[in-house]
């Protein structure tokens, strides 16, 4: 079974999270009951991942929207909830959609049936991401060999999403369907989503995995025989440039060397159609690489380059799989298969 | 003034080493003064990196020497010392070599003229060991672009050889001259010699070095338009495979992706001709893997690959930089510059 990192009681409005703070130490789940808690939430990455902080902000929503049907104020006091919880994640543009579009239901005075209605489309879209997510892992079970070896960066799973994740939903569909897989998971430093999530999540779903350091990627291919990479992405743009996880793009250059396919996995909403090649990349703080789990372990006050993620050109990806299907990265293909389901 | 590892003052048989197990955070000197001190030295990597580990044997060995001239059993003592010596690291053939080419001079009874012809051979080799690594940055200077950005894996620098170090020796020697470099260093998991050693040494020596993670490279490559990789070496057979820490295979396949070249520095002591591109590969503890200074960062008991090292075949080689020159990785090349010059 995948994790199931948010749980709403629909019943009694309890809702549930995993800790993914403690991972992979401690599977440690926390119960949210107050708004202030799950801003914090947000704020120590406890929820991470862009997909699953969306629709954990939608039943933090549809919760207090419960909890307000008896205030006279109710109007003004739910949109306040929702502007708080689109302030946790400012560039998170999933989270601000979603928050959007429930708040454009709370118009009139009739606050339970407002209140209902916000919980009811909740509820939808996390049954919707989870079909989306399912319908990629369905498709890149056409591409990838079963019994193959497979190797991912970063953690694009379960834990991130609703369920099943984007690279990782191959392995927990294909385990559903007696399909199995080695997976080799590149720890991903600096934070060491590799180490501390992907091998977690799969280890616990009973998913064959070996962890690798991402110096090893080339000789694992060679050694141990790898078939095909598979990655997630952080933001795909209509020219088919690959924003994800920095690493990701050497895999790719790794991919063409030794001749194994290289395949993005993305849902719909990852797609900015208004954008190209030229993806302004985030530097991070240099600690998170002269540091690791608080202790130096570089010289002090050492020059650091830190950027968090890389672009991967089209040339280097065999093919992109979403929900629709698996399709080449050209411009045409995106627009054909893309443009126009973009949608909250 | 690049770090001097190890210091043998002559005239007082003073013997005194970089702790490197306290690098980057401490830099302490410590004097080695009986051979069970010697032996523990390089049993708990104070002492590392096959080229100082020799010389260093040949310091304690004429120490040794120096104290033991009163003693009517010097010679089987000596020899004593000699085995105890080599037995603290079996696969380290630089020390048994030098070792035992020491132990040669142990002829006759004047033990007085023997202590100090060992004494004088300690220092030659060290003297010599220094002309090597210097020759090395002097040919490496030839095909590296002045005030280029260069980068670099582990570390194989003036603390794991007499002073300039392989594949660092041309900053080194060009600082000296005036010409400088940006260095990239990779951190070089799981054991982080880049981040502890390489960086510390250049940054101390005030060349301009920038830390990585190993799975920043091929963005940096792109984005900070690096000119070429530079590598050391632990092993080059016949056929122009390098053995080398396990990451330098990848460096080589990025190399080739962005056309720039892919160099690999080592003395001639570091070839082995009877061998070809079968080499055996040593696969370490998973623990290296799953835990950082004592701290666990995966889940416990996860299946570990952690090659130490990995092989580079040479057609992914610009040039071999060794002591006599810059060549290519051809059977031919190797034979016409290395064969015969190995030697102790």
């Amino acid at each position: 079974m995948t994790v199931q990192n948010i749980r709403f009681q629909t019943a009694t409005d309890e809702l549930i999270v995993l800790d993914q703070t403690l991972l992979p130490h401690e599977e440690r789940y926390v119960t949210i009951e107050t708004l202030e808690q799950a801003e914090q939430a947000i704020e120590t990455l406890q929820v991470r991942g862009a997909p699953a902080i969306a629709y954990f902000g939608a039943f933090v929503l549809a919760k207090e929207a419960g909890r307000l049907v008896d205030d006279p104020d109710f109007t003004r006091r739910l949109d306040l909830v929702g502007r708080r919880l689109i302030a946790t994640r400012p560039t998170a543009v999933n989270l601000q959609n979603v928050i959007e579009s429930l708040l454009d239901l709370n118009i009139g005075d009739d606050f339970e049936a407002i209140a209902e209605e916000i919980k009811h489309r909740a509820i939808a879209l996390y049954d919707r991401d989870v079909d989306t997510y399912r319908a990629i892992g369905e498709h890149a079970l056409t591409v990838l060999p079963a019994g193959g070896n497979v190797l991912t960066i970063c953690n694009a799973g379960a834990i991130a999403t609703s369920r099943y994740g984007t690279a990782l939903a191959p392995f927990y569909v294909g385990k559903e369907r007696g399909i199995s897989f080695n997976v080799f998971a590149c720890e991903t430093r600096p934070l060491l989503q590799g180490a501390r999530l992907t091998v977690w999540e799969l280890d616990r779903a009973d998913i064959d995995v070996t962890l690798i350091t991402d110096n090893m990627a080339a000789w694992t291919i060679q050694s141990k025989r790898v078939d095909a990479i598979i990655v997630g992405a952080d933001r795909i743009t209509r020219t088919g440039h690959v924003a994800n996880k920095i690493g990701t793009l050497q895999l790719a250059v790794l991919a063409k060397h030794y001749g194994i396919p290289f395949y993005v996995a993305a849902p719909h909403s990852t797609f900015d159609l208004t954008a190209d090649d030229t993806i302004e990349i985030e530097e991070r703080n240099a600690k998170e690489v002269t540091h690791i789990g608080g202790q130096p372990t570089a010289p002090v006050g050492i020059t650091v380059f830190n950027p968090a993620f890389d672009v991967t050109p089209p040339d280097l990806i065999t093919g992109l799989i979403t929900e629709a299907g698996v399709f080449e990265p050209t411009e045409t293909a995106i627009t054909h298969h893309v443009g126009g389901t973009i949608h909250v």
